[in-house]
């Protein structure tokens, strides 16, 4: 097979798709795999009645059946949605927002590959931009985005403990004034993988360095502001004039829609429109048809706040309160990211003598699936620490098997450290 | 805004932007406009109501609703799904077809979108590999899917007279002989923009000819062959262990889900699999829970055969006769490419004094939205004569506008020619 060296690198064996494989052949050979890998939502039952009344409603309309799986939308997304989505968004966000900044796309993955790729590699003058990450470990899934080879400049995080066991992230600023030739900066929040809400001041610090060097913040809200709301710290949504925000229905509870959600300046979002019709004509309507009953009367606010939140948040406690439990009994060397949001525990062991890859694979004997957190560390020659000695966990599934999973995880770490 | 080479070329102006631009301003400004540019499908209510019912069906399943909505696919696209099309197409193709050899994308602009950059560019042994188009006048959705700012080889077809007003391509295959350097050959079957289908011979020596090469042939049937099958001459599907036939479910009725479908040897569907995780994590699930239940018991294509076909086949056979009637009565110099598939009449005016642009202009002066002919040639320094003569009309739409819009376009090339 002749193979384009993009088409060759990008289909080659990568992160990610080493971790389907994995998890494919897990999922065919050991039915008992306890599953704590992967970023799949919760299954909550009022919300799936939710949306199945919403899709009852929208297919008892023949008009509104027909509009939402028999005509194209338009580049950027339907109007009236991205109306409604702007009025909403302007409660939101504090700040007008205008249905021509959003631009609606087949995902947050598509979102970050046409961003990334908008901004960052070699350049109308030449000059070869980079997209900065600031704070890693940052997602996996954008590990591979790149048409550029080298897509990425990663920072590693400054560590500050916050009490016993636990500890945050935060960006390194005097790493930040060092650089150029960055083409954007991006970062998840909250972090996939740590659960970080990174604060408004540093926020409020990147934008700045952003400005600097005359490039936008991207801000990767999948889990987050201001929804689905997986945020168990007060935090706020973060906007400006130079902010991408880009937003997802998946953790809602709607990943097979694939809708992703951009805001942007007009002019980028602009861009990104005619990006999104040469690379895919148009989005799928169905996420929009959903979301759009949900946009008024603040009932999209109500339902993460009463079904999407809590359902995380309880299985967030209780997981935590195991892991505390069973690393203590048996005497495991180990602190938690504080798990401000979204859907993971990132535990970090500095006794570990194996690596994080070695602990992974001992815990599929096992039949725990959770993910090495050196997937999460890339664009960089100097990691960090941490980039060996941590792993992500997933509490969103069944609670008792994640429960179940958390001891077997302690028992091993406590072979190995 | 500093952007990258790529994100500068492919969000710059374009054929398809300019094109998007004008349609969205004659939409805003002029509604009594006649849209005879566009791709979308027709209105076809036995359809519609077909694909209301099964949403209906979906929408009380909570189960099923659940799962279409609320579980992401795998990469490649759901697993039943992709056993229940192999089956299916099996029979269609006349061969044993896995599931492996599937892979449902968002759409087949994304298909092509990955196809060609997978293929063509410069690749991995620094040779820079073109997709060959070895007929023009060819899609101009493909025109600006290039990574690479030069992705395409195209070929000037051969014209062929059948009868009077009437004419046929075919592939100048002495042309082909002297080429080196290709990654892929791709035709559209039944051709966008022409509604030619190229015979079983000519696909049978093209694939010999991307054989001789060791690269695949890619057909897009987004029209066709096994379904839509818009489909109006004797033609026959074509596969072979060299092709990658790409389908969609856009012209069935169903453009808003977003369904694309590659069918291609085991070892590129994996690949291709791969680049979808990268691009878009995995395809949306409502076109496959939609489609599921038509492919069993021959429902598909008694949909086809039934009312897809015969609605846009009356269509075309009433602008057909009013196109010779038109011209014909104000003395116009026409020929119209053998109409044999698809949802389009391309007409030639060898007199014409201007340019095909320029009559576009004036058309939708008049309030009749065509596509100018010169976007389907792309690729090539010498696109031959019919380059700048010829434009496009979609007959899918309302019949009684169609059939007064091909009357103003008979008295406007009569005073230009």
């Amino acid at each position: 097979m002749k193979l384009s060296r993009f088409g060759a690198r990008i289909t080659g064996q990568s992160g990610i798709s080493d971790l389907m494989d994995d998890l494919g052949d897990a999922l065919a050979n050991k039915p008992e795999m306890i599953m704590m890998g992967g970023g799949n939502p919760g299954h909550i039952p009022e919300v799936s009645k939710c949306f199945q009344r919403l899709l009852q409603d929208l297919a008892n309309d023949a008009e509104l059946a027909h509009s939402t799986v028999g005509v194209y939308d338009q580049p950027a997304g339907d109007q009236s949605f991205r109306q409604k989505l702007a009025a909403y968004l302007s409660g939101q966000l504090d700040q007008e927002i205008d249905a021509s900044q959003i631009v609606v796309t087949n995902g947050t993955q598509t979102s970050l590959f046409m961003l990334f790729n908008l901004f960052a590699g070699p350049g109308e003058d030449n000059v070869n931009r980079k997209i900065l990450l600031p704070m890693l470990p940052e997602y996996i899934g954008y590990a591979d985005t790149g048409i550029d080879p080298a897509l990425f400049h990663s920072l590693a995080p400054k560590v500050e403990p916050t009490s016993a066991h636990r500890f945050r992230y935060r960006p390194d600023f005097e790493e930040l004034s060092t650089l150029d030739d960055i083409g954007a900066v991006c970062v998840s929040r909250p972090g996939n993988p740590t659960g970080n809400i990174i604060s408004t001041p540093d926020l409020e610090e990147l934008d700045e360095f952003a400005k600097s060097w005359g490039v936008p913040l991207i801000i990767d809200g999948a889990y987050g502001l201001p929804f689905p709301n997986l945020i168990y710290r007060d935090s706020k949504v973060y906007f400006s004039d130079n902010t991408i925000l880009t937003l997802s229905l998946s953790k809602l509870g709607l990943p097979a829609v694939r809708t992703g959600i951009v805001v942007a300046p007009k002019a980028i979002a602009k861009r990104l429109a005619t990006m999104n019709a040469i690379m895919s004509l148009a989005p799928a309507s169905l996420g929009q048809a959903l979301m759009s009953p949900l946009l008024e009367g603040g009932k999209l606010d109500a339902l993460c706040a009463q079904h999407v939140r809590p359902h995380y948040l309880a299985k967030r406690d209780a997981l935590l309160e195991a892991a505390d439990r069973h690393f203590q009994a048996h005497g495991v060397d180990y602190e938690i990211h504080e798990p401000d949001g979204a859907m993971f525990l990132w535990i970090h062991f500095p006794s570990l003598r194996i690596s994080s890859q070695a602990l992974y694979e001992m815990l599929r004997e096992r039949e725990v699936l959770v993910v090495s957190g050196h997937y999460f560390f890339f664009g960089t020659s100097e990691p960090g620490l941490h980039s060996d000695r941590c792993i992500r966990v997933t509490y969103s599934q069944n609670s008792d098997k994640v429960l179940a999973g958390i001891e077997i995880i302690a028992k091993t770490v406590a072979e190995f450290a």
